[in-house]
């Protein structure tokens, strides 16, 4: 059948940032294929020299994954024709850093782990099929 | 001496994502240690079924991949004690996605790029030194 038919797709995304502030980065971040920009930015708090006039990047990062999972799940639910009520998820993302001295330090992810809460009248099989699904996407 | 003794630290960040508009998410995300808390939120545009009162959640992933490597490098110039004078940045995040019919996709990175123009009185060694430790932090 036509619409059975494996496609594959590119996904792009540019940024371009200028240092701005004592630790302020002005990202605009591009997504071509939609026409669609977005103006955002990174910020330091005062204690690693920066004027705290945004979040910090690994909020950022944070929020991004968070998101992207919690948009996939949504996603993936009509295509699997689940109806789902509501998600909350809840990330925590940890790194750990070491350094010598005041040498520049080198930091590698820990884990990150996501605890999904949905509600929905689909079964616990459904939805752990809808999250697999998710993650891959 | 005492000031090169190694040392190990953690960085921990949560999010709490909640399901709000069509594909939005709120996102609250804490670091608990700076005791700093910042609210995120993501969307999608009509095409994707959003509203697009907030950033998809991949233009956040731009912009902290771009912010982090652009904060690194201030922060450890200061540290290898060079001067830098300005700071910009071009990164390209490519994915790719495949799918079967309307079923679920499944998306791999392709690559992500990262142009990194500094405006230094530093020589090319020190500077590549530097981007070298940006990137492992």
């Amino acid at each position: 059948m036509a619409d059975q038919a494996t496609k594959t797709f590119d996904v792009i995304f540019e940024g371009k940032g200028v240092a701005t502030g004592k630790m302020r980065n002005d990202i605009s971040v591009e997504w071509p294929m939609m026409k669609e920009s977005f103006e955002l930015a990174t910020d330091e708090g005062p204690f690693h020299g920066g004027d705290g006039t945004a979040p910090p990047p690994l909020a950022l990062f944070t929020a991004a994954l968070t998101g992207c999972l919690m948009t996939q799940i949504r996603a993936f639910a009509k295509r699997l024709k689940l109806d789902i009520k509501h998600v909350e998820v809840k990330a925590r993302l940890h790194w750990e850093g070491e350094q010598v001295g005041m040498e520049p330090y080198v930091t590698a992810p820990v884990g990150f782990s996501l605890d999904v809460d949905i509600d929905s009248d689909a079964t616990g099989e459904q939805l752990i099929h809808l999250l697999d699904c998710a993650k891959k996407g």
